[in-house]
């Protein structure tokens, strides 16, 4: 199973595709951030996003899509921002009939770290231990949005796989209902 | 110059088209809403409303998109669906290189009914007032995007060009940079 894992947020989201081969048995596969300019209108730095993200998908094909869930209580200033992008990116997902999981920041942690309070730096050296990686990715939203997909992977084989049978069988129902 | 309105909701998304043809005077083109059934995973329905959002921005080729601008006070249960929805509608006006302007609730009541304090019986009675309704449309979501539309052509006649101007001079230098 391949994962997406996408830290939304409108000046950099965090993009981590990892393979799970069983178990706690993974791999990187590719690692970055998408980015915007801050002095493009919203809907243009939105667009910006988007369209990295459909261009990650269209890559690397993955099985699923992790996003974390984001909350009202979380920084004000910068919550509609990423809200704006998580709905960006759930859709490019949903488009493809891919599976979309939301996984909170808490639950990021304990299923990487084995405790949901973990702080970011052992977070990031678990990312780095799990995949076998020289060094932490840079900046934070990239090793971020692997610790999403490493969760996915963690917390979600069997739930994927049927949350995946679902929306196959929804997108079947949607077409019988266009025909 | 047509305008799309667009109210975001996940439950209800107001879509509301207004023709104007200078200063005041201006015609009711469409309204409606897109809704996505609640037991949906939350991707699916982002991706529905979308879905029904790019099928207007199809049929009816707006000139500009007004939608309204979600703030992080508002309803705390509700201001993710709204803001994830009001992300979605931003880049699809944005993907179709149309520009966007968002609006705040007071504005369109100030725009429309002359007080940002009015209530929003006044602000519905002048939508059919301006457009020559035989009664106000239903749901509020849908009078409220007719609302934004018209806010639109009363605030925005001369920014709207500049805008799109501006968006124009920006896609083609997009494109140069693809080239």
């Amino acid at each position: 199973m391949r994962v997406l894992g996408i830290d939304p947020g409108l000046t950099r989201c965090g993009l981590g595709v990892v393979d799970s081969s069983g178990g706690r048995a993974m791999s990187l596969v590719a690692v970055g951030v998408a980015r915007s300019a801050t002095d493009l209108p919203i809907a243009e730095r939105l667009h910006a996003i988007g369209t990295e993200i459909d261009a990650w998908l269209d890559l690397h094909r993955p099985d699923a899509v992790a996003v974390e869930r984001v909350f009202s209580q979380h920084n004000v200033r910068t919550v509609m921002g990423t809200a704006q992008v998580s709905g960006v990116a759930m859709v490019a997902a949903a488009r493809r009939g891919l599976p979309v999981a939301l996984h909170t920041p808490s639950e990021v942690k304990a299923a990487v770290s084995g405790s949901g309070r973990a702080d970011k730096a052992q977070v990031a050296a678990m990312v780095v231990r799990l995949l076998r990686l020289d060094a932490t990715p840079k900046p934070a939203d990239a090793s971020d949005a692997l610790a999403l997909a490493i969760c996915h992977v963690l917390r979600g084989g069997a739930q994927s796989r049927i949350d995946a049978a679902l929306a196959a069988a929804r997108a079947t129902r949607r077409q019988g209902t266009l025909a």
